[in-house]
């Protein structure tokens, strides 16, 4: 028998992002301008309807995927042989393997009451969108065991700040987006790009992303992850959920993420703008940490 | 008999926004940083548990009142008799009159099994935090009807602006939040700040001035709301629930944001900043609406 190989089939059915609006401008004169979209998306796994996401649409296979796997209602990827969007229905479909090859549903009942009851809490947290998560995961992440991962430089800090920075980003043209940028450490270079992307909801951006790791085979250890939004409890959570070290945004952050991000042991940039930034834990992965000569 | 009073009893138990912690800047040198509070705050009514809001703790009695009002829970402020915050719990117990005066609470079986059912929808929306109102306030809002408002004019939207970013924010000092603000219009005169709050979740912010506006008696009529944050389907909803037909923010909008603006008649300006705004629904309301003489 040969190793089993990942034979996901997906579909490749992205939206445009904008759509061209008229306003009036503060002279009175009308002008063409660039909107993001808002879709709304529904995933089905095994044909029983989970969650209902407002999306820019974007990246919906990534996105689908992300979300099982972050609110890990499935832990592994080759249990799934297929994800289907749809937009006329504006719908995805998740197929599991059981149902694919062998006519059985996920669902046992169960499963699907367990995932009832999980869904049904009612925790609205501070990030956008995706209100149900928080309790229920912290209680999976007390024992995060993190990698052995390449040493930070300020250098490598900095030249994630720039290649943010020198994106072309949605949010120039039409804004309303945040974005997740993730990044490769390699050993004695500098911080790749691999993956940038935004979203009206800026937890799908970050399950996007999840998405797209997923399916990529790639682990956390080396990567260093980036948000243009504030670092939140469910921020760090996510963050660790996906077993990356460290986190970096140009924005603040809350006493809770703060707490959580030391409790876990994750590296915390904030305030990443130009050539300034604020760690607030994990200083031990960044190498050069004395104050620089004056 | 004389007319009923409100005589609502209110505890005042707001947190102190921030706390201070220590960063490491990028020269390595320690500094004293300023967060954001983050804390989670269960609501009760008539001792059933409802939500579990992560809030900054800043206008908690506020809060928990804007998120009855905005949730629909609750529809007449006279039918409540007390608000009583407790940090030592993170709770806030809401107590109606039938309860405080008649030992009888307001969960009959039925309202209970209701508000389970509602409350379990699961559309994650595009805003921060509020995951569960979208499809069912839409269908209570499909025949909004706008009070008799004072004409706007460009003077006053730039008042607005100005006001806003001459206010002494927490954001400035510790960033992550969202600010909201109210403003009311007076005939031939300009907008008067009512009220401005911040919030590490943005729907906790609007939810904080609908239960300040409810407490006051206030309608919307001749109401300017102003958001930091994107114009979502969210924050136009919350808008129109309030009443108010003029939403304001410096950033900018969704298309489906768009869209309910426009089918609901809100007067909508994105991008506001210093001397520029996009009006992008609502023209109607804005006095001098012809091009600038060059």
């Amino acid at each position: 028998m040969t190793a089993p190989v990942c034979t996901l089939s997906l579909t490749d059915h992205g939206r445009a992002p904008t759509v061209a609006l008229q306003a009036q401008d503060e002279t009175g004169q009308t002008r063409e301008t660039l909107i993001c979209g808002e879709h709304p998306l529904t995933l089905y796994l095994d044909k029983r309807e989970l969650v209902t996401l407002m999306t820019l649409g974007t990246h919906p296979e990534d996105l689908a995927l992300g979300w099982l796997r972050n609110q890990r209602i499935v832990t592994d990827i080759e249990t799934l042989a297929a994800v289907q969007v749809d937009w006329d229905t504006e719908s995805v479909a998740i197929t599991s393997r059981t149902l694919a090859e062998h006519g059985r549903t996920l669902w046992t009942d169960q499963a699907a009451e367990a995932l009832d009851a999980r869904l049904g809490q009612r925790t609205v947290t501070t990030g956008c969108g995706q209100g149900t998560v928080y309790g229920d995961l912290m209680s999976s992440l007390g024992d995060v065991q993190w990698g052995h991962s390449i040493p930070l430089t300020r250098d490598a800090v900095y030249r994630v700040i720039d290649q943010v920075r020198g994106h072309d980003t949605l949010y120039k043209q039409a804004g309303a987006v945040h974005a997740c940028a993730l990044f490769s450490q390699v050993q004695a270079g500098m911080p790749r790009l691999l993956r940038f992307v935004e979203d009206v909801g800026r937890h799908n951006a970050v399950d996007a992303i999840a998405g797209w790791m997923w399916r990529e085979g790639l682990s956390g250890d080396n990567l260093i992850f980036y948000t243009t939004g504030r670092l939140t409890s469910e921020m760090v959570i996510k963050c660790a959920q996906m077993g990356i070290p460290v986190l970096m945004s140009r924005s603040g952050l809350t006493g809770m993420g703060h707490a959580l991000a030391e409790q876990l042991g994750l590296t915390m940039f904030a305030r990443c703008q130009g050539r300034h930034y604020l760690l607030y834990t994990g200083a031990h992965r960044l190498l050069d940490t004395q104050p620089a000569q004056a």
